[in-house]
């Protein structure tokens, strides 16, 4: 195998690629990339077991040259290091014995030891399925809004990963640890049947990571998998077992305060409120509404306690309620909104509490109260 | 006690003062950070058993104004997290109670428990003795070209730091592990008798974090203390026991081979021979001269080997050497440099190698070379 190429181009792929390898894997075949060079095109494939990754780099743009085909499956670490290491704009890749590869500079010259490409496992990327095509910055600016919700030790299985849910052309996306819930709905440019997944917070995490927010992403649904195509790179990852839960249930209709404020504002109060106690146990924040003032109060063990009036709101409803929460959770669920104005909606002490935004209309945050003396 | 202080510099000192605190002291009164307000200005005081600082806020610059004096011992981190998320110019200090504060702004209060300052050890500060004056950037400077040589771990106390000693108008300061050895010579302003000690590489860390490169150093060798008085802070730190070995008479004097290069150029293939290997097992650099050619060569461990040639150099001398060093020490010496141009000064494959430049007068960096095969 001989081929050339830009290096910037081909060192931005073996970083994608390197990303998701777990270096814990117990087959050791898992710790290399796999670079397959055929006449016209380089496929790059990296895996951890669940989640997968395939890209391929075209000549266009890098200046590929194939003299001899081939497949090598390299330890991305190493190869990266030195290309890091390498100045000039184009390197050349040769396997020169059966575990050794020459990567040449202009005038550097690195041999690097490789792995067994036989011992590579075969990875099937499925690209067809139940599908439908989103713009990766909604997408990618979604799953950051509904992640907060998830904890990935949860015991219920379904719990540890992100709902996505498909209805007509109504996008659901959704994540709960049982106290709190996010949900963000998007109206997609197409109508399929029905789409019901579970995807791993971890999946999410890597797909975050890779993905650029100019890409267009196909997301497909097939038999235990789901696939992610954006660019030149296709993603996938298996899926969780189990049902989530119906959370649609779970949203209140009927408030009986509605709070209108500003987001930077009262965010700062809440993170005042917040201080980070000795033990990191968490902090429980009381919001008092009492005619035109709400007071802030929190109580931070060991520490000491904190309590600010606030008055710039509008109100619509009862002035008079008195409620306690994760300051956390509310924290979190504040945070996801980059809009200029919150809207807080409460019924009384013991139901939760919607935090949501005119300016965001497809969001919402639940957070249940906590019950204290 | 009760006073008032612009938020912004009162943090600024806190800051400073925390960062030499240990958490995992077991004095518990150490993870305090004392405050004394008298009439016209606030003393804050920090020690971590071997190094005190004591810095001083009067009422120019930062607004104070004492309403009743006192002494307070707080938990720096609380009370800095606290001041982080207070939005006012102005903050208000309160002792309520005998263990308890009121940090307030314009809206926001904290109630903040506080440690017993009794139990806080009286410090003191020596600000005489054995000294001299020099600007804290050529001293910052001079400590990081120097402590790259310094083990922290080593069996020797002495070493475990870097040593400054003075004799008329010479500082030198310098450091070593045994395998390199760094050297900086700095003309001071003035003369003094003799100065020698040997200050914990802890210490000269933490120093660096804390002064600014406008601040002029005192610098005071007192009985067992080293002592460095910057704008209104006092630094304070033990220092350590020993005699450092004579270390000028390590320095060759002539050598068979200067080889004068671009030390970015340089730099550059030094870093692509020095690739980690699998264990942070150490490096081999190999450099052979011979003729008008520089071999560079390295072999990382498990991973590959690599090679360059490099032909961009003037010769004084021999045009035949052989000479081989950890690739990390070699590095470390050449990054201390920021000047164009590297010399390289070798005797044979036994003997130091030198690393000097003409653009940095005082600074020597010298590496002994490996025995390989």
């Amino acid at each position: 195998m001989n081929f050339k190429i830009k290096k910037g181009r081909f060192l931005e792929e073996l970083s994608k690629a390197s990303k998701i390898i777990d270096l814990k894997s117990s087959n050791p075949s898992l710790l290399g990339i796999s670079i397959e060079a055929s006449v016209d095109k380089i496929v790059i494939i990296s895996s951890n077991g669940s989640i997968s990754i395939k890209s391929s780099i075209s000549k266009k743009d890098s200046g590929l040259e194939v003299n001899e085909v081939g497949n090598i499956l390299v330890k991305g670490r190493y190869l990266i290091e030195i290309l890091r290491r390498i100045d000039d704009q184009f390197i050349d890749i040769t396997l020169i014995e059966n575990n050794l590869i020459k990567v040449k500079g202009e005038k550097a010259e690195f041999h690097l030891n490789i792995l067994d490409h036989e011992d590579y496992p075969l990875i099937g990327f499925r690209e067809n399925g139940n599908k439908f095509t989103i713009s990766a910055s909604i997408l990618k600016k979604a799953m950051t809004q509904t992640l907060i919700s998830v904890d990935e030790n949860n015991k219920k299985l379904s719990l540890t990963g992100l709902n996505f849910s498909v209805s007509g052309n109504e996008l659901n996306i959704s994540g709960t640890d049982s106290y709190r819930l996010s949900q963000k709905k998007i109206i997609l440019s197409e109508s399929l049947e029905r789409l019901d997944i579970n995807v791993p917070i971890k999946t999410i995490n890597e797909f975050i990571k890779i993905v650029s927010d100019k890409d267009e992403v196909e997301f497909i649904q097939s038999d235990g998998y789901v696939t992610l195509i954006f660019g030149n790179t296709i993603f996938q990852s298996t899926i969780l077992e189990g049902q989530f839960p119906d959370i649609n249930a779970a949203f209140p209709k009927d408030f009986n305060s509605i709070i209108t404020l500003g987001n930077k504002e009262f965010a700062k109060v809440i993170s005042r409120a917040d201080i980070p106690s000795e033990e990191n146990s968490s902090t429980v924040v009381n919001l008092k509404l009492q005619g035109d003032t709400i007071f802030i109060k929190s109580n931070i063990q060991q520490i000491g306690n904190f309590e600010e009036e606030f008055q710039e709101f509008d109100l619509k409803g009862l002035d008079d309620q008195n409620i306690s929460f994760n300051s956390k959770f509310f924290m979190d669920a504040v945070r996801t909104f980059d809009t200029k104005v919150l809207e807080i909606k409460i019924i009384d002490n013991k139901k939760p509490i919607l935090i949501t935004s005119p300016e965001d209309h497809g969001l919402v945050q639940l957070v249940l109260p906590m019950f204290t003396n």
